[in-house]
């Protein structure tokens, strides 16, 4: 039994590394299966499909994510001082990306929103969700802002929260295409501008 | 030679269709010569590949929105009302999408840099260029919007310029993955907050 679980998790870790880079549609089962070191047979032991396969990678990835967005966003600091705290970890990531692998590999979620989320339903459902759920998160610190004076009322809405998260996915996309974290440089003090909390 | 001239805009045609909304790696040649109703041996013929072939429906695509950017920008309009004629357009055209097609497909620019940035050094090197001209369209505009006195002199800089296509791609993004084009409807009082030119 402890081979058939680990063989599973070897399905997962290979693709969602493989998937960071490469994209859903150029990496086939055949190629998953090698990295994994795990027979092509048994893979629909495990997963139903390449989409089946996707979701649990996607939330796997979320699950590790979420980690970091509530450590940062938890605490008893000012709710703008969580908020920056969240934005710098995301630089960060790409940052460190770039030095391990030579390549800003972006944000998987925002990766295989454009890339799939014309095709495959089961894979936009829980990125909607997961997307929703960072909304959520952010607008949740707008309100903590509001309340400390930091942040105008009427900005600390699920709008903003959400020109938040996509001025952050934009920029990640600029990075990525330039491979080159240090566009991330300037998230914040364009956040703060969207927040109606400061001038760059 | 007429036959041979046709057969080639064919394959740009399903090509660019096709790749809008199913993106790079689910796209094979096979399925864009029959879309194009060319046999695949002539393929190789116009492109040398599909990262070439890609590179010249990128061209294509943005010879197009090029034109609309250009067409919205000028006159003599206040610099901010061309500029947010500009985004309305964009919007539009997702809409326009969702009612044709019943999905939001987004922008094959943006799409294709989230997917391939990566891994097709061409394309990405194309992709580049392209976002750059975007980003010096703006900074024109802001460049005009502060000689107006409708923006402050120190929002009107390229990193400002970044920001502002990095919101509409964010924002795409998300009309995208809810298929919902209404998304994009704060995108002008959002692009208000970054240029520090007045509150949603």
């Amino acid at each position: 039994m402890g081979r058939t679980s680990t063989a599973r998790e070897r399905l997962l870790d290979a693709t969602g590394e493989l998937m960071q880079s490469r994209g859903y549609g150029n990496l086939g089962v055949a190629e998953i299966c090698a990295r994994a070191d795990v027979k092509k047979g048994s893979f629909y032991h495990f997963f139903e499909s390449k989409q089946a396969l996707t979701v649990e990678v996607v939330n796997a990835y979320w699950h590790g994510q979420r980690g970091c967005w509530t450590a940062e966003l938890d605490g008893s600091d000012p709710a703008l001082t969580r908020l920056q705290r969240l934005l710098a970890a995301m630089t960060t990531a790409q940052r460190h990306m770039k030095e391990t692998s030579g390549t800003v590999d972006g944000c998987l979620l925002g990766n295989l929103a454009l890339e799939l989320s014309t095709q495959e339903p089961d894979v936009r459902a829980r990125l909607e969700e997961i997307f929703d759920e960072q909304i959520d998160l952010v607008a949740a610190m707008l309100e903590d802002a509001a309340a400390e004076g930091s942040v105008p009322r009427d900005r600390a809405t699920a709008a903003t929260a959400r020109a938040v998260v996509a001025q952050l996915e934009g920029m990640v996309l600029f990075a990525k295409l330039k491979n080159d974290p240090t566009v991330l440089d300037s998230l914040w003090p364009h956040t703060l501008l969207l927040l109606g909390a400061g001038r760059s």
